[in-house]
C-alpha cells in the first residue's frame, strides 16, 4: 500500500501534506521551498533559496532511504524569469550526470518564495 | 497496457484529454476544475470552485475503481495567492492524514478559473 | 535502476538535465518547448511553437523506444491565455483518442516562450 515514509531531520509542516509518498519503487515528494525544520518560510537571496530548498528535497528523499541520485524528474518553479540563468549554474552542484529529466517554469510562485522544487524518485536497488 | 476507465458521473469533456489513464496500479487524473458534468466552467466563489474541482477528482478517481484516500500526490493550481490560506483550510476537509503529498503553486490560470487540481493515485489493494 | 535512453535526432542541450529518464516500463520526459536540435530557442507563432514542441517530445520518446501513443499524462504550459483555444485545435492533430490525461496551465513561462509541454509515458508492450 501508500507508505509515509518517516520524515527523520525533514522540514515538518502544520500544512494537510506529508513530506513525500512511497508506493513500491517510487516515491512522491511534497513541493520544497525555502523553510526551516518547522516549515517556516526563510527568505533569502535567490541562490540561497534553491539551496536551502534542494537540501529540503535531499532531507526529505533520505528520510525516505532514497536520495539525489535516485531521482527521475524534477520540476522546478522559479518566480523571476531573469533568476533561470542563476538556477542554472547551481542546480548541478546538487544533481549530477546523467542528470534526471527536468521542467523549468516561472511566475507561479507568492511573493513569499523565489524558488520551490518537487520531484519523482525511485528507492536504491538494495532498498527495494 | 494503457487503460482508459470509463467516466461514470465524471465530468465529460469535448476537449482533446481522458478524465485520467490507468497503467498497471498507477492512475493520472488531468487537471479538475469548476466545471458541471459536460464540462462547462461554473464561476463560483474560491471556496465553492475548491470544493466543486475536488468533487469532480473524486468522481474521476471513484469512476476508475480508485478514490480520494488512494492519492499518492496532488498539485494544485491557486491563481490568487491571497485564496491559499482559505485552500489550507478546505483541503483537509477532502483529505485525511495521512495526507498525500503535495505541491500549490499561484497565478498560473487563465482569469475564468480560480483553482484546479490534479493527481496520480493508486488502485486500491482489492482492485489489483 | 535509472535508465538514460539515448537521445537519437532528440534536442540535444548544454543545461542540466537528461531528455527523459526511464525507470521500468515508465518514462519522464523533460520540458520540450520550441528549440533546434542544439536546444537553441526558435521563436515562432503560437503554432509554430507548439509544433516544434510536440514534434521535440515525439523525438524524444521515439529516441526511448515509445511514442506518443504511449503517453499517459501531459502537462501543457501556455504562457498567453488567449492561445489557449487554437491549442486545442493543433492538440488533436498529435494525440488520438482514447486521449491521454492532460493538465493545461498559463502564464508560467519566460517571455521567450510561449508553449512548453512535459508528458509521464510507458514502453509499448513489445518493448518491455
Amino acid at each position: 500500500m501508500i507508505e509515509y515514509p518517516a520524515q527523520g531531520d525533514a522540514p515538518r509542516s502544520h500544512l494537510p501534506f506529508s513530506p513525500c509518498t512511497r508506493f513500491g519503487d517510487f516515491i512522491f515528494v511534497s513541493g520544497q521551498a525555502s523553510v526551516d525544520s518547522e516549515g517556516a518560510i526563510i527568505s533569502d537571496t535567490f541562490e540561497g533559496e534553491v539551496r536551502r530548498s534542494i537540501d529540503n528535497l535531499r532531507r526529505v528523499l533520505e528520510s525516505a532511504g532514497s536520495g539525489l541520485r535516485y531521482v527521475l524528474q524534477t520540476r522546478n518553479y522559479v518566480r523571476d524569469p531573469a533568476d533561470v540563468a542563476a538556477f542554472n549554474r547551481i542546480y548541478p552542484e546538487y544533481f549530477q550526470p546523467p542528470y534526471p529529466a527536468r521542467t523549468t517554469i516561472t511566475h507561479c510562485l507568492p511573493e513569499v518564495l523565489k524558488y520551490e522544487i518537487e520531484c519523482v524518485a525511485v528507492m536504491p536497488p538494495e532498498r527495494r
